[in-house]
């Protein structure tokens, strides 16, 4: 696998696997009905750093890099992480999340946050876990999850 | 004190009292050289409502409220407060976040969050809780002050 920046020409393969996330709506806080181009525009904006993850010649997943607040909070930074529905379970989420705390080291932040990382997304919690983030916070119905109704939300932080 | 909704003749008011907060750094985390343009449309952006506080014919205060995520998250309203220096100490910031407390309601929302409370804000950390604002979460060392160094930001919530 290799992770790389994408390009204009990973739109395809970038929206094809945030979609279902998108729509389905248990993990992100963005609309179920989000336009393509909206959300290209938000996965790929101006203020972040967008990759794919290659493997076998297709794009297996993506993520996003930003600062998490602008000032005095601008040393802290922020992802989201999205692996293809057909690429699941194989440790692409792992890969990502080690090349983006890797690439926030090199870029000088100093601690990684996810703000809203949501408590039944089990998965997502142990993975952030033993990749060295601990739960900062937790945020009792901060989510409105489609099957569930209201869940908690965690805010996960790590040094780097 | 009559609290209402800002007009665009409020801008020059409404500068007057963020700038110095911005250009301080200790509070709020925004780049301390914002452009008064950058301030303003922040302050008042199009994804936000933005209140003052008119007090003997000035502006005393200004706030906004804005839902703090989209999709599953837009349940749960956000606010930044600003008193002006000359009007600190007067129970403004007070009115203006029992006034957003209503407002929220109003709107709908069912929750209320703070992302980034800087702890050495001792005062406004006192005054949320007083306001039935819980510290939902530590974040370490999140906060680069001007003059503290590093210092923790807490996260602060409270259903409606």
């Amino acid at each position: 696998m290799m992770i790389r920046p994408a390009r204009r020409e990973d739109d395809d393969a970038i929206w094809r696997i945030i979609e279902p996330v998108i729509r389905a709506g248990e993990t992100y806080a963005l609309p179920r009905d989000m336009t393509r181009a909206d959300a290209l525009a938000y996965w790929t904006g101006p203020d972040r750093e967008t990759f794919v993850a290659e493997q076998n010649g297709g794009i297996a997943g993506t993520y996003y890099l930003r600062a998490n607040q602008q000032g005095g909070g601008a040393h802290v930074a922020n992802c989201g992480y999205v692996t293809a529905e057909d690429a699941t379970g194989k440790g692409i989420a792992r890969r990502m999340c080690e090349h983006s705390l890797d690439r926030a080291r090199t870029r000088g932040f100093r601690a990684m946050q996810f703000n809203l990382v949501i408590e039944s997304n089990e998965r997502a919690v142990r993975l952030w876990q033993s990749l060295g983030f601990e739960i900062a916070g937790r945020l009792p119905g901060a989510f409105e999850h489609p099957r569930l109704g209201a869940v908690d939300a965690l805010v996960m932080y790590r040094a780097l």
